[in-house]
């Protein structure tokens, strides 16, 4: 059994070693032998993958991959995939995996359009006769509607304009309680000026949104991410949203009424250390960081670095295919 | 004459009269009599206006407006307005006075665009060679021709779409050395994200913003300003424009590059603390605080008083109207 820092420092006993292992709390473990991701995969039962620059970039599988996940279910492990894209139903998110050949359950996706549709229903408990005023696309509406919520804005036509809006012609709804934002590539001033007006005009109306990621990694680059189309209404109300994904328990919370698992036993494997890696924190879990996507070698290193120490990196998820059948 | 508190204070000589404007320094005056508008009149040369929520809300013109500023122009005052409007050109700005029928001479006013323009040209001194990406509307593009600044996007039809964007068709164009943002009612994901390109690839690219506003008073309500259309790039990018609007002072050096005043007799008359009131303070200039706009009594009074403090208050402009012709 190799020697690893904070993920497998109880091994270490002496009092030299505990004060080693005080200061490997501060550093990750680097994952590169066998013996390595032996040790990971002895110890963490339930696996929890973030997608977009962990499995895949954009429609582009990252090598190894799918035979990682494979390895993983012949070894029994549970997996499950945890994602702050908010444009996909869990439903057509599963396309996305039978599209590019990688297995996938509806029960194993936890998107954050779903997770804020159940927070719509059970959490805060939204009357039956009151809406949600949607910034968004499809997927948060199918999310929205499979648990019963009912909404306006997202995908009709009459707000996916760039006819000049008016507050003239405008009816206020009073029965918008709440607003969810998430990507939306249909954002637009008339989308912005309503969700405006019910947060500021609607008593009690509640500012919701997906995930607050700055960015997200389209196949070819970086585009503006959710947290980019709520900002606007951040900046005129002067108040932020509360965020359903990663980083915030919320998103857990959603996946441990659906789940079991045991936290300490549990593996949250991403690719941005203020998303992935601080859920995984928030939530009590182990970490494991891949440099596939956001973050990079910079990041986690030299005087630069980031305060949010995930528990383990490895280059790619990829790595894991040493490890013998 | 009456005795004024932190404007007219050098005419309170005695110790205790001293400990007592120093208190007031942190209290406004509130103007009510005839003699109190009628000191203001004298103390001051040069009125600096801003426009909607002072003169004007939407297509409404304040009651006695007019009246005030053809009393200014009887007594020989020089009168500027000075507006953070980025969406009109002066020269289709003094259509909107000249609709209202206010008296106004286009090199009396100085809009966010036409500064923005300026500063792009004189102050970093673009390249000629070089471009400018603008979220903005044809105001702003009249202003840069005017300046003899190339520009693209604004207004531009492949730029105003709600087609999808994709990076793999898109061209990033290397001339591109600064985004402007402003006001952009037509703003959307593909403007969003090219800005964001450009700012991200394109070494050395300027992030400008005409304005920070975080709403603007439309004729019916408040809408998101333009404060709210840079806060996507702010939020994605992790940084802010420079801006070039009130409050910042970019905004009165363009002035004094072109009209002579002396900051000590020039007043500065605006409905916003964090705009108005902190740019006439930034440059040196007394402040008169109206009701008519953004700011409520409730903002400068009580417990919850904002820490920006203008030296005078009143309801209206109108109110100066009590002064005899």
């Amino acid at each position: 059994m190799p020697k690893f820092g904070k993920g497998f420092g109880t091994e270490i006993a002496s009092s030299p070693a505990r004060r080693c292992e005080q200061f490997l709390d501060l550093m990750s473990v680097r994952l590169s032998s066998v013996a390595d991701y032996e040790a990971l995969l002895d110890k963490y039962d339930t696996w929890m993958f973030d997608c977009d620059g962990v499995l895949w970039h954009g429609d582009r599988l990252i090598d190894g991959a799918v035979d990682v996940l494979d390895l993983l279910r012949s070894r029994k492990k549970k997996v499950l995939f945890v994602t702050n894209n908010a444009t996909k139903s869990r439903k057509s998110y599963k396309g996305k995996f039978d599209q590019l050949g990688v297995e996938a359950h509806v029960d194993e996706i936890y998107g954050s359009a779903y997770a804020a549709a159940v927070y719509v229903s059970s959490v805060i408990k939204l009357p039956k006769d009151k809406k949600v005023y949607v910034i968004g696309m499809k997927g948060m509406e199918e999310e929205l509607h499979e648990e019963g919520v009912s909404f306006l804005g997202g995908t009709d036509p009459a707000d996916c304009t760039l006819e000049p809006f008016s507050l003239a012609n405008f009816n206020l709804d009073p029965d918008v309680g709440a607003v969810l934002c998430g990507l939306d590539t249909n954002i637009n001033y008339t989308k912005m000026s309503k969700a405006f007006q019910y947060l500021t005009r609607n008593p009690g109306c509640v500012f919701l949104a997906t995930n607050e990621d700055s960015t997200y990694p389209a196949g070819d680059g970086l585009l503006p991410g959710a947290g980019a189309i709520s900002a606007p209404l951040r900046y005129a109300l002067g108040k932020d949203p509360v965020s359903i994904g990663k980083p915030a328990s919320t998103m857990l919370d959603c996946i441990k009424a659906k789940v079991n698992f045991d936290p300490k036993r549990t593996l949250m494997i991403g690719d941005r250390l203020n998303t992935d890696i601080l859920f995984g924190q928030n939530g009590g879990l182990s970490t494991l960081l891949v440099l596939t996507g956001i973050t990079t070698e910079a990041e986690i290193t030299g005087p630069n670095a980031s305060s949010i120490v995930p528990d383990f990196v490895t280059q790619s998820i990829g790595d894991l295919r040493v490890i013998p059948r």
